[in-house]
């Protein structure tokens, strides 16, 4: 793969999905596979799968199919899911809490090793080993331990001066649950993941069926 | 606005960010913006904003710029923010615990009426006051009780038999938060949230980043 080359965010948010339907595959013990019977699966064309999936050489032959262990392999590679990372969560409300207890994330290989809040009635209290530890305590914490990813599950009004002050202590990953658009340097990546504009979505297309079936 | 007129779903899921910075400059007394200030808020270009908009009627006068007030109104119209929702819960692990006590649902115009788990070590307890029940009682439920959204927060093995009870009792838009992407009727609006294929993006900028970092 040409590490260089430039892929469109778009064709970027769609690998994990591929990935994730490469996996079951091989847990069901299926070796080969089509961009047909991925488009099955996916739910996106073949031509669409065809063309992804080329971007990162070609994986597939024609008449043959692709190969879905060393496809699975490559996207995982490139995705970042065969590494393990370092996570701190900072806010350990309902999201936080959420997030920390999530075993999903440690069959993946993302390991909470601290979570943070301000909150004196929850700073001791420890969730799956990890004790909630005093906000304060972040710059300290982040000097001593080298941590990948920081998930933010601040309220709003916290959320960009706990994105400032993680990137100020070197971390590059930010994963931001607050209902709010963190700016961060060019060499953090950032995540935003707004619940409630997930659920906007929702309604819109639940209103429009509405309106159809009311005609 | 024409509401038979086809607009992507790209455009829709930018819809309800704009409502939320434009009922944030509401909240701060401004009344007037124009689509630079709106690219400066959101990030996209003022010329995507006008496109954006232009979807939905011309808002926006030459020289004069967007009325606040009525485009955030004309927005959550279209996005169905005018409404309220009766939600309820399957599955009340983690995550389904993390959407019952989000705050943030209420203040929006949703409303948990039921939450639903097959556990029963918590069927009995109270989240904000709804109790959890047997899932065996969804269908009675249902039949009883009006319920726009159902909120799938089941393992990933239960999460399609859910959706498609749920479908047979007549809800009609589903947010689905298991790993697995739900198929639905045509007249059933879905949102499918997958957190892990939304960290996998972020390690792949963040993998990207050190490797260009290590150059």
């Amino acid at each position: 793969m040409d590490r260089d080359k430039k892929i469109s965010t778009a064709v970027i948010r769609r690998l994990p999905k591929y990935y994730r339907y490469l996996k079951e595959l091989l847990r069901n013990g299926i070796y080969k596979t089509s961009s047909k019977e991925l488009s099955q699966m996916t739910g996106f064309s073949a031509s669409q799968i065809r063309q992804d999936l080329n971007n990162f050489g070609g994986f597939g032959q024609q008449g043959f199919g692709y190969d879905v262990y060393n496809l699975s392999n490559e996207i995982g590679k490139i995705i970042g899911a065969d590494k393990n990372y370092k996570i701190i969560i900072v806010g350990a409300g309902n999201m936080g809490q959420a997030i920390a207890n999530y075993t999903g994330f440690y069959e993946n290989g993302y390991e909470v090793i601290a979570i943070f809040d301000k909150n004196p009635k929850i700073i001791g209290v420890s969730i799956r080993n990890v004790t909630i530890q005093d906000v304060d305590e972040i710059e300290s914490f982040l000097s001593k331990n080298f941590v990948d990813i920081g998930v933010i599950c601040t309220p709003k009004s916290a959320s960009q001066a706990t994105a400032d002050l993680l990137a100020k202590c070197g971390i590059k990953g930010i994963w931001n649950f607050a209902p709010a658009d963190i700016r961060v340097p060019d060499d953090v990546a950032i995540e935003n993941v707004h619940l409630n504009e997930s659920l906007f979505s929702l309604t819109y297309y639940y209103n429009k069926n509405k309106i159809k079936a009311d005609l």
